[in-house]
């Protein structure tokens, strides 16, 4: 096992990239889609489940698990990777964001954000030294600096205002982090749609110096056009060696689209979000188990599919136990969804290692539109 | 595979029994405990995880599918195994014991009891003729006699006079039934805790001809001591060659009894329906996993337990999964309980193979008595 994070580009395909990020863990194919584990496990799945998906790498959200089961906790523990039965990669958030959607009196200074937690109202203290020390104390492999992420729509004085506060915490967190053999810290870039602002944000992170940038502020509310819009430039700013992670994206089209622009990683909570609420997305779009029409059907999710949701079961049953409010019905869709997504992330990898991207999303498209399912 | 439904006997210790119920869907090793799944699902389970903690057969509720999604409809998609992905042995109940207990609006006459479905208002009929007729929609291979289970305390007349309806019932049922095979038809005995009624009862039963025998009307609030005592008596009324069926127990220690009072199969909902409310089973006894005592213990449930649960992961975790109230703990819980049940079972099984029941039973309430866990 390498001792040392780095990153190996392999091919591109215009924009588009694939490669290998190289941990003490394990490696992680990119493009890459991170499962999210919230509270230490993804919803409704065994780790050994999700790994069967093809992920390298989940997510552990730095916000709620220094609130339950406590940081501190999970250290004496093990750290998070024993803790959840977890061996390979974990990336964590800083808790930047959560605080801000989540927390109760939230009030932000140059120095961080106090809050009270959502479970049981203790005051808490998040700073760019305090979310090092407990991504320290979760053992993260991948580390994210603290940062402040506007909603938007925002005015531009407020987005400026908000980046350059983030950019003192990323140093601060740079200092914070220290020097840390085999875990690495990645830089945010923030800025909002505005290309000056990108660019001065992804000068103040390169200078200082990280393992990996994350492109932050987008998928809060501003659409697919306007992310793609910065997405056409943004991860122009940033290093061609070090790997480009956008965070919180998305639905199948936004990763499609999102990798043709030379993002390498991605999370988001809808594979498994959706599975717990019969939503099931497959190479054909979307299908809603509930619906009706599902309840005499005998065929799969998707004929095409090797998940075990698709191979074991019928939409008729899928329909069954979502209705009847069955533990199974989240724990199939969810399967089915991150096999899903895991399974889109191989084929963009594998069109952009035999340079024909374009057709793998042309095809993408195209199979979309024909509709989730043919005549019975 | 054997087209014919039989039983072996192996072994006897005692009253004790083992042997292998053959089915042309596989073997079936007794004494056999039945995890329930009564939606068309083991809670929180996937069916190839059920098979890996040693079950050979389900439980399915005829009350609960003839409701929803319906027998018609399941007997359309391929019966119940291929709508649940089993294809070992189904035992399916007739409906009598569900219909009196959950159903609303209910009107028992000699021909039957007419009722309101729990889940839409909708009125039905359960009689022996279409218990049979929906049992056969859905494929069960053991189908059970149509039946009424008074709740006890009840008078002897009632007791006397229900069980009478119930061998009227058996008769129309083995009537109905007619000839299937590969499938198997079980009579139900009743008459409470009365001696000559269970007497009559197996004397009707044995008259009319059945593939198995149960023994009914218990665990309804009798409690453990009135149990063993019909236990003690009521088996030997029953034909030595046949399998004889415990319904609805039980806790491991109502196991261990019955089958030292010669019950070859029983089925229950505990394991399951424990492992979601947090409570497990060990041979050290019960754990209640919300205990804030478990919060920061790093040890497994039972140290000596091969399942899922007990070896990836610490009572920590399986506390704060389910304080945090993550799915992955009635996953876990259910998993481990059912194999603790299941690997109890093989343990008596493999004990009155080398007549040693009594040693194992005696290790079986010594270990408990231990209590759940050494001192850190």
């Amino acid at each position: 096992m390498s001792e040392r994070f780095h990153f190996t580009l392999h091919a591109t395909d215009g924009r588009a990239r694939t490669g290998t990020i190289h941990t003490p863990r394990g490696e992680i194919r990119t493009p890459a889609f991170m499962p999210v584990g919230t509270a230490a496990t993804v919803k409704a799945m065994l780790p050994e489940s999700v790994r069967a998906t093809g992920a390298d790498i989940l997510l552990g959200n730095t916000y709620h698990l220094m609130l339950r089961p406590g940081a501190e906790r999970i250290a004496r523990l093990g750290g998070l990777h024993r803790f959840m039965n977890w061996d390979r990669p974990i990336l964590t958030d800083s808790g930047g964001f959560q605080v801000m959607s989540l927390a109760a009196l939230r009030k932000l200074t140059e120095n961080g954000v106090t809050f009270s937690s959502h479970i049981d109202g203790s005051r808490h203290l998040l700073s760019p030294e305090t979310s090092m020390e407990i991504q320290r104390l979760l053992g993260s492999d991948i580390v994210m600096c603290f940062d402040e992420c506007p909603a938007l729509p925002a005015s531009e004085e407020a987005v400026a205002q908000s980046m350059r506060l983030s950019m003192r915490w990323a140093q601060r967190s740079r200092d914070a982090f220290g020097d840390r053999p085999g875990h690495a810290l990645f830089g945010i870039m923030q800025g909002g749609v505005t290309p000056d602002l990108r660019e001065e944000s992804a000068e103040a992170l390169k200078s200082i110096g990280f393992d990996g940038y994350a492109i932050g502020g987008l998928a809060v509310g501003e659409g697919q056009e306007a992310m793609f819009g910065v997405l056409d430039y943004a991860p122009g700013f940033l290093p061609q060696d070090k790997p480009r992670y956008l965070m919180g994206v998305g639905k199948p089209d936004d990763i499609v689209g999102a990798v043709q622009r030379g993002v390498d990683m991605m999370d988001c909570v809808l594979p498994s979000r959706s599975g717990r609420t019969g939503q099931a997305w497959t190479r054909r779009g979307q299908v809603n188990i509930k619906n009706a029409r599902h309840a005499d059907d005998p065929r799969p999710l998707d004929e095409d599919c090797t998940c075990p949701a698709c191979t074991g079961y019928s939409r008729a049953y899928l329909h069954h136990v979502f209705r009847a409010g069955e533990m199974i019905s989240g724990m199939l869709l969810t399967w089915h969804n991150l096999h899903y997504f895991q399974e889109l992330m191989a084929g963009l990898r594998d069109a952009i290692t035999q340079g024909r991207l374009d057709d793998f999303v042309t095809d993408f498209h195209a199979t979309r539109a024909q509709g989730d399912i043919r005549p019975l």
